[in-house]
Parts: C-alpha cells; sequence; structure tokens
C-alpha cells in the first residue's frame, strides 16, 4: 500500500472503517425497506440509503487519492461492522428507525471527534459529509408519533437502543484490539493535554463513553428514555 | 387529485410507473448485493442503486410539481412492477448484471420514447434523467469478461434475457388493458402519421416490438444472442 509522506498511520484505517460503515448502512436501510408501512416511508428510506452511498464514495475516493486500495482498506471492518448489523437486525419498522437514527448519530459524533486528528484535507472531507445532515429529521418525527399513539412501546424500544449502543460498543472494542494503529490515532484525542501513561484502550473507551452522553440526547428526541 | 390544465391525462400515470419503476429499482439493486463477489462489484452496485434513487425522487417532485398525490399515482404499478421483480428474480451475480443492463436499457429506451408525449417541462426532466447515464458500462463489460473465460454461460444467459423481456412485455401489457388513460398517451407516440383505426394497444404492442429492437444491440454489447 503506497501512502502520502503526509498522512499519519492510521488514517487509512480510519477511512476504510467509516467508508465500509457507509456501505454497510447504505445495504441495510435498503434491507429494511420491506418493514415499511407504505411507499412514501419506503421512498424516504431509500433516500436516507442514497445518502450513504454517497458518503461512501466521497470516503472511498479519498483513500484512492491516498494511494490506498480502498477495498484492502476496508476488509478489516467487514466482520465487525457486520457482525454488528447482524447482531442488531430490525424486527419492526420502528425498530428500523431507531437504529437508523441511534447509529447514524453515534457515526456522526465519531466523524466530529476523529475529523480534526486527520490531515486537514481529509478533516475537510469528512465535515463536508457531515454537512449534509438533517434527512434523519423525519426518522424521530416518525417515532414520537407512534410514542404519542402508543405510550408502552417506548419501554421495548428504550431496550432496543441500549441493546443497539452495547453492541456498538463491543465491535468497537474488537476494531480497537485488532487495530493498533487505527487505537492509537484515536486515543490522541482524548490524550491530549492529559498527564501521561493513558493506554489507547482507556482513551477510546472514555471516547465511546463521550459519544453515549451525546445519545441520551438523541433518545430524548425520539421521546425515549436512557 | 388536482391537476394542471396543460397536463395530458395519462401524464401522471406515465410520471408515476416511471417513479415506481425507479423505486423497485433501486430495492432490487441494493438486495441483489449478496450476490455480488467482491467488496468492490457491491460499491459499483450500491452506486447504481443510488442512481435510481436520485430519478425516483426527481419524477416524484414532478408529480407534486403537477397537484398530484405521488403516493397515489404510483399505486396502480406497484403490483405489476413488483410481479416482475419477483418473477425474474436473479440466481446468481451475472444473471444480476444481464437484468440491470438489460432492464435499464428498456426503461431508458422507454423514456427517451415517451418523453415527447408530456407536456416540455417533464420531457425535459426526462430527459435530464437520461442524459446521466454510462454508469452501467461496468455491467456489460463485466458479463463479457465472464463469458470470455467461460463460453458455456452465454446459452444460459441468452436465455435469461429472452425472459426479462418476455415477462416485461407481459406486465405492459397488463398495464396498458388496466390504464386506458395511459395506452392512449403511449399509443399517440406510434400512430402519428398513419392511417386512423389503429387501436391503442396494437400500437402498444408496436412501441413494445421496437424496444426490442434495440434490446439486440444491448445483448450483443454483453455478448449475448438474441
Amino acid at each position: 500500500m503506497i501512502q502520502g509522506p503526509s498522512v499519519k498511520p492510521g488514517v487509512i484505517d480510519l477511512l476504510g472503517l467509516l467508508a465500509y460503515a457507509e456501505l454497510g448502512s447504505f445495504f441495510r436501510l435498503a434491507g429494511d425497506a420491506e418493514l415499511a408501512p407504505s411507499l412514501r416511508s419506503k421512498g424516504q428510506l431509500a433516500a436516507l440509503a442514497a445518502a450513504e452511498q454517497t458518503h461512501y464514495q466521497t470516503l472511498r475516493e479519498r483513500l484512492v487519492e491516498l494511494g490506498a486500495d480502498p477495498e484492502e482498506a476496508m476488509a478489516p471492518f467487514v466482520e465487525p461492522l457486520d457482525s454488528w448489523q447482524e447482531r442488531t437486525a430490525p424486527q419492526s419498522w420502528l425498530e428500523s428507525l431507531v437504529k437508523t437514527y441511534v447509529g447514524d448519530g453515534i457515526a456522526n459524533d465519531f466523524y466530529r471527534k476523529v475529523a480534526g486528528l486527520a490531515d486537514e484535507e481529509t478533516a475537510d472531507l469528512v465535515n463536508g459529509v457531515l454537512a449534509e445532515t438533517g434527512r434523519a429529521g423525519f426518522v424521530a418525527d416518525t417515532v414520537r408519533a407512534a410514542l404519542d399513539e402508543d405510550p408502552k412501546l417506548a419501554g421495548r424500544l428504550s431496550l432496543w437502543a441500549r441493546r443497539l449502543v452495547g453492541e456498538a460498543l463491543s465491535q468497537a472494542q474488537q476494531v480497537a484490539v485488532g487495530r493498533p494503529e487505527l487505537a492509537a490515532l484515536l486515543a490522541e484525542e482524548k490524550a491530549e493535554g492529559e498527564a501521561g501513561g493513558v493506554s489507547d484502550l482507556a482513551a477510546i473507551s472514555r471516547m465511546f463513553a463521550s459519544l453515549t452522553e451525546a445519545h441520551a440526547a438523541r433518545l430524548a428526541a425520539m421521546g425515549l428514555d436512557e
């Protein structure tokens, strides 16, 4: 794998992870269409999925620009991300929506945190991908409307959201163990300004803990408890 | 359904048909991903699917502009198009590619033929949707490469392509019977400059016959016989 001199170790990993996450989300969203209750919501799901595909293409192109083989860069993350998707296959339209909202939200927070760790051009690109948000608004609205109609759903969906995050943290820890350069890159963000001796894995745990804080706000937006 | 005065009967039907065809293709392409032999081809499939989604959104917006309810406009075509998809579910990656190429090709020829039948703005929009083609080039290349490696595949894939068209013509005839205003609109194209007495259904048969001619050229591009 040929890399330009300005690319920190781990950046290719990071872009590969994000690219495969987007591709996986694309197929997952498209696959959930059979759960959609109407033609209108099927179309909205398709639009969300297509946006993920655009992100995937952007990240893939950046990998090519950096001299990396994009498929090689994505390969280490196929198994953990596919595992997450399989272990959190939604059984209903509402579960699918909550997964979309929670998953997109965590992914976006993660992007924002790590954008500053990569080279400037990659950071601009990642921030650009994030800039076109707001599409997921209908998701939170739909979940809230369903809860208004049947408040008993809240308990089950709150549990579901917790499981989504738990499974994500578990897969993330495995990725961190298997990709030490990526872990080191991610640990930089938290270690800055701190006394030394912070192990990468501990730093990553704290990083994910802070992702979980934003998660609580997203649950509230859908009318769910933590 | 409120319609502007300039909209011919049948145009809403036409846009509804095209919109649902694009949405159906989006989900079909995304669903075929499990047949893809590599991460690279999965990504290419996702890009093709996302392009269909963009077309769907464009056509849907046009329906809204014309004062139609887009889901209502699509509804009559859900069953025939879903039937076609179900009756022609690909069993292999190559069958999926041939279906993409043949299906997109017929759809594009159909768009081109009918664009002139709608109001000018709709025609511009349909031609605009068509303008961004060329993405399917990798499909024909991949099929040809597979045939070069294993020429015995040609017979089976040629039969498959014939079945795709046969099933499409069968569904199209059902649509023409069920939607007389759409049939009348489509019949205009062929009837122009001809002596009177051409029934709509006969005109539509001839229109589809001419689509089948272009189909032969597409088969040749993939290295298949008619």
